[in-house]
């Protein structure tokens, strides 16, 4: 009946959370070197070793497609190379060609694969195409990880699909725009950040802050140090250093510290979670099972629209019945139950 | 028996055409301005406008795929931007990714359709991709004539792509490496060369002189003048400005002047209809029925690599079983008579 | 005496202002659309538009090495082109050549000019180097206004610029990072906003947001709307499209509705010139009398050491005695005083 | 008197020299296999070892434009980095920014120095320019030899500039454009051609097949074999890899096998020294004494237009009243003598 601006449309519509906010508060008080020679920015790069438990090197850039355009150039290292991701990723069909441009010109192949996830056999079959200098050599294998239709790879998965790029000169990215949400539902399982990131064989990692919680900050992460050589220039050159970098790198610095990134992740999981359920219950197909924080449910497109008059705003994504809902770690129980309680009069028989 | 070092494996294995060497031989003659300022130059455009029956702008540069990404830049204009072409093209294949080089980032984006060829639904559906600005935006139509599979469109063909091309915001290419063969075949059911470009919507061609029998020279014609604006720049920092240009110039002067282009092109064509006859002849399917030059037959590994030990030397092209044969302006009856008597007694039974 | 962490170092070491941060706190309530389809973002337009008086066509982006290379890149329109700018000029020598990546290639020249300025004459005799294809064509002409040397262009000067250089087919950028307080400046002479952009023939100016106040953005202003044809796509492969971007535009609506940004700038030039006085009643040679907010003056290093070892921190600017100490919105007259106090000191005899 | 259509504009303009005819005719009996896989290119290769006493790494791209630009992205490997050029260096003002738009956006900084030379001084201090990432990284020297102004650069003076240049992380390439009438000076000195090459410190030299008689052919030859890595395929994605490569290849067998590039080198040479000694007996001032193939004199404009008007055509290079005079393979002592003759008549007092 209410019409309120809930909105499951992106987990970017949610605004900052506490942590980041406080985080912000903190490095607005006074004066602080620019360009990342304020004490915070240490602090930053030191907990991102802890997270991940390795000596690796983090970068601070602004978005998810500067992160992940910038990264792919970093592992292809010239124009004339290939990029192979699945055909829903983020930087195929979401970043205007982004990273062919940042790369100079580096040829981006989708490939297919069930629920959203790429198999070592296709990324084999794709590496076949082309017949020497004709075609781009092998440059970078581009995973994601929660998927864009909310699964997950495993980390024995990655593992196969890493040792396989590897073995043909690929170096692998993983964009982890839901990386919090990733991470949160495999620590459930016991497996650490390290599992699924370079111990399983990814050579870097675009680590998600927006989609967290944060403000205009995402982290790009080498776990393999040789790839990160003269990063800082292309950051620099691709308009991506912040003069006042310490209000990126406080915000992880209060996110990392104790776990806020995690148990984020985690409530959008479990808000998502709650969602599927009550969808089920009124017998809608879930088009995946939820790993994470999105939602894939089949409506009609008069339920959807239906929906929409009250004020609902979410997105088409599969087909013409395949309808994505994503939490944000801002999503409320009470949300999802207004969301379902008007779901209910408008599945409702007259 | 005998095993002679002929060759079907592409039309660029022959040397240069007996118009083309004395081309060469004229234009050494002296000294000459350079950078395209001698006669021979203004001699060739003018000719390529007498052989389109429109004032288009013609350029020359070194080859195909130059030609090509030249072109698509000059018809892109800028680098967010969408490259549509048949999944067997040249473009996507074969030039590695220099497309989205000389773009600057262009997304190139193969298609199917049967028979090498596109047609406007595919295209359509393709358009559909992509959200806004989250997308490159319609760029440039790419259309191989004749096509990687030896497949001709027709002008109506050519038409119907070209409309619903340029009512999404696309500017047309044809990538015409063998536009000779092309135009000799249509020729014979009365379409002229303006008939299937222009009159057909092509904003520019890609004209191939290398597989017409000339020496390090394409022809980049645009027919819609406005894309041809700055494009000499283009050519300059493109690394394709020949300061001794007559050397390129002349040849295009000998070979078109008096139509041995065409007779080169019908030549070849009529070779490969020799080769198909005979192969059908012996019970081979035929992939494709040869339109142009190349001949698309199935025949098994081990015919294959029997008449490769005969000193035969083509190529595998379609999954296990497709080979094709290329015929050039220089193959011969006796040529095809001696790849077919070898072949019989490859295929004889003992 | 004391030694505080107090800075002259650079006008991007202050924190946010309180519009800012207010703005900030009011995005921050529920969530809204992202990429721009918030309220926020239409009515930041709309008071660009009021500022500027004139229908322009503004975009923000995260920072100003960003802003000013996608905006040279739309200006120049290909990368077979000359930007022109002065020898100081922060997009020659402050931003790892992001104008040449942005713009795929094209040159930038830097050209003398006393004061930190350029003049008519000056980029006139750029514009004979070369010859033909053999040079980059005309793209852009770059102005910083206030200028890296803390000078500004009268509108008469600007102008004078603008007809030069559109009549030998330049665009005309204007990097605004110290926009504010530029527009401060000249408003005390009765000179608007329009003035000594749009009406003296600027096609796009950079305004910027981070020297004023603000977190992570900054504005592309474009006067004559031809040249944002397409900009948003620029704007996306850049990676500069935010996705909480009423996070950026909300500081935007605050600073300029009630003009907080002149007060800032103005607050920040006046700042200036009190520490300008001090500096003179000492003895000490102003370079430049300081028409904005940064002070230039020399000293000798012994002077600069003792003041560096009192906790101060500013930068060498020009030569071994040159020195650059910067105001910002947020320094304070007991700012100026106590570092007057501590050079009174270092400077007295023993 | 006479007015024949002879020029000293360009060692351009001349055709084809009797070793590149006959070794286009040798080439041009048969099919050969394409893209390099022909026996002249494996020659070819071997020549050049030899020629340069080192197992060096060639390719062959088709002008000079390409060669630098191709050979300067290999050196710098990535688009934030300083290419450092002599002024009136090819690379940065003929070649419309090739190098900046083939690496993908790197800095060409063009440095003063006597002689058409640069000295390790000024490169020095240009790399004191910048600070860490806000100023592109040091990617490359280019040195040309000879210069543009007909001067040489000795073994010493470049050991002086690789030694400078390799120890503050850039590598070095040679512009050789006239590397045989380099080699053909030096020759005389006792100099090899792999002693102001990879002995001097040169990590890659572009070797001008074209101002050394040859059709459409430059070498790119690399000393320093890491440099390399991946070359094929810049020089493909770059639409710099011959379908026909043996036309290429075939004339630098037939130039290097027997000494024929060296000869053609210091015949010009000769004939530049034979036009300078004609010049100064009229008492007219030579800018640089002759040290190649290029004659560098003052004369009035009066003087020129008059030389114009007899059909005599060569351009004015420095300030007003400097002419530049080339010679070539094809100059012959009569030609000399009819430009003096003629010259000799206009200089006479009435």
């Amino acid at each position: 009946m209410s019409a309120p601006n809930y909105s499951f449309a992106s987990d970017n519509t949610a605004g900052l959370c506490p942590e980041a906010w406080a985080a912000l508060a903190e490095a607005n008080a006074g004066r602080a070197p620019s360009y990342g020679d304020d004490p915070w920015t240490a602090q930053a790069k030191k907990l991102f070793r802890d997270t991940f438990e390795t000596d690796c090197e983090p970068f601070l850039v602004f978005n998810g497609t500067a992160a992940n355009a910038l990264a792919l150039a970093a592992l292809c290292r010239s124009p004339h190379t290939q990029i192979l991701c699945h055909e829903t990723s983020h930087v195929d069909v979401d970043e205007c060609a982004a990273p062919e441009f940042f790369t100079g010109g580096a040829k981006v192949i989708p490939l297919p694969g069930p629920d959203g996830k790429l198999r070592p056999a296709e990324v084999e079959r794709a590496l076949l195409r082309g017949h020497g200098v004709h075609y781009p050599k092998p440059g970078a294998l581009s995973l994601t990880q929660s998927t864009e239709l909310g699964t997950l790879y495993t980390p024995d998965e990655i593992r196969a699909l890493t040792a396989s790029a590897h073995a043909r000169g690929l170096a692998v990215h993983m964009d982890g725009a839901r990386f919090a949400n990733a991470a949160a539902a495999l620590a459930a399982r016991g497996v650490s950040p390290a599992d699924f990131t370079w111990r399983a064989g990814v050579d870097a990692l675009c680590f998600g802050g927006t989609k967290n919680g944060m403000l205009t900050t995402e982290a790009v992460v080498f776990f393999n140090r040789d790839l990160a050589r003269e990063f800082e220039y292309r950051v620099k050159q691709g308009g991506q250093l912040a003069s006042k970098m310490r209000f990126s790198s406080v915000q992880w610095v209060h996110l990392l510290r104790d776990g806020a990134w995690l148990r984020h992740g985690a409530h959008a999981n479990a808000m998502a979670r709650r969602l599927a359920d009550g969808l089920r219950a009124f017998g809608l197909r879930l088009i995946q099972e939820p790993a994470v924080n999105g939602v894939f449910v089949e409506m009609t497109p008069a339920v959807y629209d239906a929906m929409t008059a009250r004020g609902w705003h979410f997105y088409r994504f599969v087909g013409d019945h395949g309808y994505r809902l994503m939490c944000a770690w801002s999503t409320t129980p009470a949300e999802i139950d207004a969301f379902l309680a008007d779901l209910k009069q408008v599945l409702a028989p007259a």
